[in-house]
C-alpha cells in the first residue's frame, strides 16, 4: 500500500541529500517511495494516518540523505556530455539541463535507488550507512578520469577577464572561473580537514579586532578551526592573532576571512551541528582563496582550473549552490541565427 | 483625420523597403501614418472609403520603400552599441534586440521619418526621391569611421571553426563567419557593378552543362552577367563556357556558381524586375564566394572580417536576411549563473 505522509525528520533529510546543490532560497521537491518492513514502522501516531513512526528513525533519514547525495552525484554529468552519442547510455537525463542546478530525471531512477537502498527488501545489496555508495547508483562514476569532462573542453580564451570560453563537441560552454576555483578550494579543504590539513605559518602573523558577539562566537571554535590548519589565538579583549593558514590559503586576505567568519559563526549560533558549521567556515575560506573575476587568466591557468574541477566530487556547483558552468548547444545557437527553425 | 486604408502598392513597398533584412517566410507589421495634401488623393474609390488613389502614386511608394529603408539603417546599430552610455543618445532602443532581425524602435520615429518625407507638409526639409536620406532620418550615421561598432570588439576565438566569439564591453557577441563575409562580398560585388566592376580571365575557361530550362534562363541574362564581371559565352546547346569572374570571387567553384545562377534564373523568371533579379544572382555569387562555416580562421582574419563588415551599408544581416551576429548582455549571463536574480 502506497500513502502519503509528513515528516519533517525526511524533509530535513531530503533538503541536506541536496546540500551544495541549491543556492539559498530554493527548494528541492521529490517524489519518494519508501518500501519498510512492517514490524519497522508504528503507523497508529495519527487518527489519518498522516504520521508514521520509524523503528529506527536515524538509520531511515540517514539512508534518505545518502541516497538522494548519491542520485544526484550520479546525475551531474554536464550536458555537454549527455549529447556526446559516445557516452555511455546509463547516463541519460531526458533532455539537456536548462537550469543546472535542478536535475530533471526520470522519478523512477530515485524510486529504485531509494528501494535498493532501504533494508529488508529484496534489495541484493543493501547500502551501509557509512555513507557508501551502492555500485547501481552511480553506473556512470567508474574509474576512468577525467570524471565528468571539464577537461574535455577545448578552451577558446577569457571572457570579461571572469569567464572561461569553451567549446565541447556539440556546445559552446562557459566557466565561471571563481565559481570553480571556489568548489576547487572547498573540496580540498575539506579533505584536508578530514586529514588534520597542513598549516603554514605566517611570515607576520596578523593581528585582528572583531565585535564583542563575533569575538564570542569565534572563541569556542578556535581549537575546530586549527584542525582546518586555521590557527588563531586570543589576544585579550576582542583580538585575536591568526598564525597560520591552510596552504591553500596563503593568497588570500587573512584578515578579511577570519573576519567574515567570526561574523558568520555569530550569525548562524550552534544549533545546526558542527559539520554543518564548518562546512559554512570552509564555504568562507574557498571564497577567499579563489581567484576573483576580473582576474586575467592564461589559456594554460584556464585548462588547469578545468582539470581540477574535473576531479572533484560536485564539480557542477559552486559550494553556495550556484552552477559553475552554462551552456549552448549547437542546435541553439543555429536557431538564434535562423540557420535552422 | 486618420483613417485605415488597404493599398496593395504601400504593402510591397513596405516589402521592398525592408529588403535583405528579412528570412524569407517573415513579414513586417509596421504601422505608417501618412500627411498627404487633400488635393493629391481621390477618397472617393470606394464605398467604404477603404481604398483611395494617390495622384503621385509612384512618389508615394517610393517615398515609402526609401523611408523604411532608411530608417531601418539608421536603427540597426548593434546592441552591444546601444548597451555602452558613450554612444550618442540618439540611437536608443527600448531595451537590447532580442531577435536581431526585428528592429523594435518606437513607432514615433517612423511616424516622424514619413512625416517629414512626404511632400507639402511643414518638413524642412522635403527628400529626394533619388534615395538620398533626409539628415533627420540618420542621426548617428555621422561621418566617424567605424560606422556600426564591429570594429571595436575584441576577437576572443573561434567557436566549433563557425563563429567568431567576441567581447563587447558588455556582452558576448557571436558572429557568423560565412553570413558576415557573405553580407562583405554581397556590398563589394553591388558596387562593382555599379562601377562596371573589373573581372578577371580564368587560367583554364571553365565548360558547363545544363539542363535545357536552366540554359534559356541563363542565355538572355550574359550581358547583365557580363556587367558583373562574370563573363560567359554560349558554347552550343546548352553548354557555355565561363571565361573571367570577379576579382572578388577568384576562389569560388565557378562551376557550381554559375549552375546555381542559370537555376536560380530559371526559377525566378523575368516577372521581378532586372534589379531583383540582378540582386539574387548577388546573393547566389557572395554565398560562393564567402568562407564557409567550418574553415579556421587566424585571429588576425577574424578581425579583418570584422572591420570589414563593419564598412557595409546593413552589417546587421546576410543578403538573405538572417542575422550577422548574436549577442547576450553581462546581466543575462549573470542570471544564467545566478549571481544575479
Amino acid at each position: 500500500m502506497r500513502k502519503g505522509i509528513k515528516d519533517r525528520g525526511l524533509q530535513y533529510a531530503l533538503f541536506e541529500g541536496y546540500r551544495g546543490r541549491l543556492v539559498k532560497g530554493l527548494f528541492p521537491v521529490a517524489a519518494v517511495f519508501i518500501k519498510i518492513p512492517f514490524d519497522r514502522i508504528d503507523v497508529n501516531v495519527h487518527p489519518a494516518k498522516t504520521e508514521v513512526r520509524f523503528a529506527d528513525q536515524r538509520r531511515v533519514y540517514q539512508c534518505m540523505k545518502t541516497t538522494v547525495a548519491s542520485a544526484l552525484a550520479a546525475a551531474q554529468t554536464p550536458p555537454w556530455e549527455k549529447d556526446s552519442p559516445s557516452r555511455s547510455e546509463t547516463i541519460q537525463a531526458p533532455g539537456p539541463l536548462r537550469s543546472p542546478s535542478i536535475v530533471s530525471e526520470p522519478v523512477s531512477r530515485y524510486m529504485q535507488s531509494i528501494e535498493t537502498l532501504l533494508p529488508g527488501t529484496e534489495a541484493p545489496a543493501p547500502a551501509q550507512e557509512t555513507g557508501n555508495i551502492s555500485p547501481a547508483l552511480s553506473p556512470g562514476q567508474t574509474d576512468t578520469v577525467p570524471k565528468h569532462g571539464f577537461t574535455g573542453l577545448q578552451v577558446i580564451g577569457q571572457l570579461f577577464n571572469t569567464y572561461i570560453v569553451c567549446q565541447a563537441e556539440n556546445r559552446l560552454v562557459l566557466v565561471d572561473q571563481h565559481a570553480a576555483h571556489e568548489r576547487i578550494l572547498f573540496e580540498a579543504l575539506k579533505q584536508a580537514r578530514e586529514n588534520r590539513g597542513a598549516s603554514q605559518g605566517l611570515l607576520v602573523p596578523e593581528t585582528i579586532d572583531l565585535t564583542h558577539s563575533a569575538a564570542a562566537a569565534l572563541e569556542p571554535m578556535l581549537e575546530d578551526l586549527g584542525a582546518l590548519g586555521l590557527e588563531i589565538e586570543p589576544f585579550g579583549k576582542n583580538a585575536f592573532v591568526v598564525k597560520a593558514v591552510p596552504p591553500l590559503l596563503s593568497d588570500a586576505d587573512v584578515s578579511a576571512m577570519v573576519q567574515e567568519i567570526a561574523e558568520k559563526l555569530a550569525d548562524t549560533g550552534f544549533s545546526p551541528g558542527i559539520d554543518t558549521i564548518m562546512d559554512d567556515v570552509l564555504h568562507v575560506m574557498a571564497c577567499h582563496g579563489a581567484i576573483r573575476a576580473h582576474q586575467r587568466l592564461s589559456v594554460r591557468e584556464m585548462e588547469e582550473l578545468l582539470a581540477r574541477l574535473d576531479l572533484c566530487e560536485n564539480p557542477m556547483h559552486c559550494p553556495h549552490g550556484r552552477p559553475t558552468s552554462i551552456s549552448w548547444s549547437t542546435q541553439e545557437i543555429e536557431k538564434l541565427f535562423k540557420r535552422i527553425v
